[in-house]
């Protein structure tokens, strides 16, 4: 199993953000680095472009769709060979339905934990007194 | 900010499971390695305690309590100095109410995300030709 993407922290949010991660009983974990170098890979139109994206190496890239391939019954990512530019990737049809459902499930969850957000955000929620200095 | 407890990989769950981290716009992070420590200090009663239960290091369960409390209007952690144990730790009110926001966060979105997280389950839970191999 290869472990997180190590992608930068991304900007802090100005509203409560619930950021998920399924652990399925195959053993496959989808989480937000997984589905963001998918995203990375269907708008660059390949895995090195997605790496670059998201500052992740070429072969951690290729290891993360390799264990995502690893737990799915069709391929989520479609390396197409040769050409002028030495070949691409795309999403499958299974891959863009993995990225659809794992943001679907964040807007959900969103929507239906409102309460339990602002508590969390109430008892955990003070800016420290030194931030910014 | 400190890094996420290195504890163990929980073992592979039977059904799927919904792992929350919720970032608020303090900078606070609130995810499962801290609420793991938060409960480790109420079942052990000291952080020392805590962090053996979870293999982490003293030092380590300290810094994540010291980094959970800068974004804390109260603290979610009382450290007892002294006795003949050396002194102890117990949650405050505060800690107890995180973890019961935390925990009846990740039981509501397990419960209203079922149709999503078995979309996912579809489309990645095969399980891999080589395990237990």
């Amino acid at each position: 199993m290869v472990t997180r993407p190590s992608a930068a922290r991304p900007p802090q949010a100005s509203s409560p953000r619930i950021v998920l991660r399924v652990d399925l009983p195959s053993g496959a974990r989808v989480g937000p680095g997984k589905v963001a170098l998918l995203e990375a890979i269907a708008s660059s139109g390949s895995i090195s472009g997605a790496g670059r994206a998201l500052r992740m190496s070429y072969r951690r890239a290729w290891e993360l769709v390799e264990d995502m391939n690893r737990y799915c019954p069709a391929p989520l990512v479609a390396a197409m060979t040769g050409g002028s530019g030495g070949g691409g990737a795309r999403l499958t049809e299974q891959g863009a339905s993995l990225v659809a459902a794992y943001r679907a499930l964040e807007r959900t969850a969103m929507n239906v934990c409102r309460a339990e957000v602002s508590e969390l955000a109430e008892l955990c929620g003070r800016v420290p007194d030194d931030c910014g200095q």
